[in-house]
């Protein structure tokens, strides 16, 4: 199994995601600012991941806290987790993973810094290792709306390496191949980063599930051809009512799904939803260099003149989602109350 | 003013659109083979810019017909249309200028080899010289539809660079913006080939026209938050109903344009409707290398082993299409009886 991103001997192992697919390289970091560094220029991405780094991140800091009053450690503690929250700002799994560790340290600071580190990495394995479980129940959840000889589209990476491992929306393709269904999947090259092109192919051809590569203005013509039998993508982050922020380009595919009458899934952990967002249109879209678009490898493509719009997410109205599959179950339209329910947990 | 082709002197003269960008190099050729090769490989591109060098071309290569017998003549003129037929199957201006040469070959080989060759670079020359009036008259016919303070969308190049000069699309543009519009355009890059970032931005540059340019999946997002009054592309194929074969990704923007409320324009001359075809299923849809998608600039960006589908053009059924703006007028929906009349010309 692809492993994205571990914990060993006090220091964060991650796979590099900007060599991928040429190189398969793993870099081992032990300052928490160089954490924050990966995460900020996407050596790790997708929500789930960023929030297992961020997490991992924030231990290796915390085993550098110095022995100090009280509020004096609170301070650096609240400083280390807000350098993780100005990482990036648009996936929700961010700000969960901080709020998990932020209260892990508030439960064990009473008992003493050496407490404090000990809690503090226990609990960063286990939001990885738990990471984990969780993709493969979503797999389970959502496998049944994968048919025998489906042709499937997905966009960007929601796959292993978008999250500790096993995928979110690659991770119900993996649930429907491994109970023996014949599936193809069609994979958008996610321009301006090509996290479909470089990752999603990567582990598509990896676990030797067949795949054709498209550009992302393809995917209306298949769909027009009657090629694609369902779309299925990720999240970085979900409102209460179902609204969804998810790379750029989803919301394009979702418009043109329903246009076909193709259905459109999305899956992702419950820590993707923003319980305080009422509806998508609050969501804080990450705008990013312009460069990603004006260059490719440090290939320029177009006139240094030119203006750049480069927005890395874009907002889904839940009326284009047939469903949301979590690791609790499946929220079918309307998907507010669905989601309420499945965050409240079994009655 | 930019000019993409020129006969001179015996040679066909055209910039090479490969290097835009970057590089503006003008290309001399005097062997007809190397204008298919152009037309082949992309050197020249664009249906009407297509249609103008196999004119030049088929007049390059009617000088070096030697001294023969009629049939001998004939089919050797033949041989040499069939080699520009064959360049590239989508455009339908490739087929008309081939045709338009055809007759005017027929007209005058009774006069002798002498008569044909002088003829046919005159056909050739005003093929070239009425492309850009046509462009001129399609620009008037269309700039009504732009208002001040328009932000206009448009993906791939229909510009200076798709024809002999100035454009279908950006034609349009160009004649709003010489009537004094204020106006913006957003440039879909156009994957795979790119020819909105590196072709439609050089332009926008060029005269200086307020430009930003997006990857294709952002178009969406930029209409649900209301940024884009309206969009107007090229053609490359029109059958008689209206259908339009257009640049891959035209048709994703007509169907989100449609859920959007924003009108959608293409703009082409007379000559790329195809009345033998009654409508768009027909239109054959060029499929390139998988090279185009798997690289970029020789670098790589996918796994080699991952398939590819790598059509050159989609199809946009007529009912998405607000209006079709050509030299002759402009004609609404429903788009067949009004072609139609344009094709027919004043009572």
């Amino acid at each position: 199994m692809i492993r994205t991103i571990l914990w060993a001997d006090d220091a964060v192992v991650l796979i590099d995601q900007k060599a991928l697919p040429g190189k398969v390289h793993y870099l081992t970091l032990t300052d928490w600012r160089d954490v924050v560094g990966a995460i900020r220029d996407l050596t790790v991405r997708g929500a789930p991941a960023i929030g297992v780094a961020a997490a991992m991140g924030i231990a290796l800091g915390a085993l550098q806290l110095p022995e100090a009053s009280v509020p004096e450690t609170r301070r650096t503690f609240a400083r280390l987790c807000e350098a993780f929250a100005k990482a990036r700002p648009t996936a929700r799994n961010l700000f969960w993973a901080i709020e998990r560790m932020q209260r892990r340290f508030d439960e064990t600071l009473p008992g003493g810094i050496a407490e404090v580190k000990k809690a503090l990495v226990g609990e960063a394995v286990a939001i990885g290792e738990e990471d984990v479980e969780i993709n493969r129940r979503i797999g389970l959840n959502g496998k049944a709306f994968i048919r025998d000889g489906d042709n499937v589209l997905t966009h960007c990476n929601a796959g292993a390496l978008a999250t500790a491992g096993y995928g979110t929306a690659l991770g119900v393709i993996r649930a429907a191949r491994e109970e023996g269904k014949r599936l193809h999947v069609f994979v958008d090259e996610t321009r301006p980063v090509l996290q479909g092109a470089r990752l999603t192919c990567w582990e598509l051809v990896h676990d030797r599930i067949p795949a054709t590569l498209i550009t992302d203005s393809m995917a209306g013509f298949l769909m027009a051809q009657g090629k694609v039998d369902l779309v299925i993508v990720g999240a970085d982050r979900i409102a209460a009512n179902g609204d969804t922020a998810n790379k750029i380009g989803t919301y394009s595919l979702a418009v043109l799904a329903k246009e076909h009458g193709v259905p459109f899934y999305v899956a992702a952990p419950l820590s993707t939803i923003d319980r305080s967002m009422a509806d998508g249109s609050g969501i804080p879209i990450e705008e990013r260099n312009g460069g990603e678009v004006r260059e490719l490898h440090g290939v320029r493509t177009a006139p240094v003149k030119v203006g750049v719009y480069n927005p890395a997410f874009d907002v889904t109205p839940e009326r284009y989602i047939t469903a949301i599959i979590t690791e609790a179950g499946v929220a079918k339209r309307p998907c507010g109350p669905s989601l309420r329910r499945l965050l409240r947990g079994p009655a």
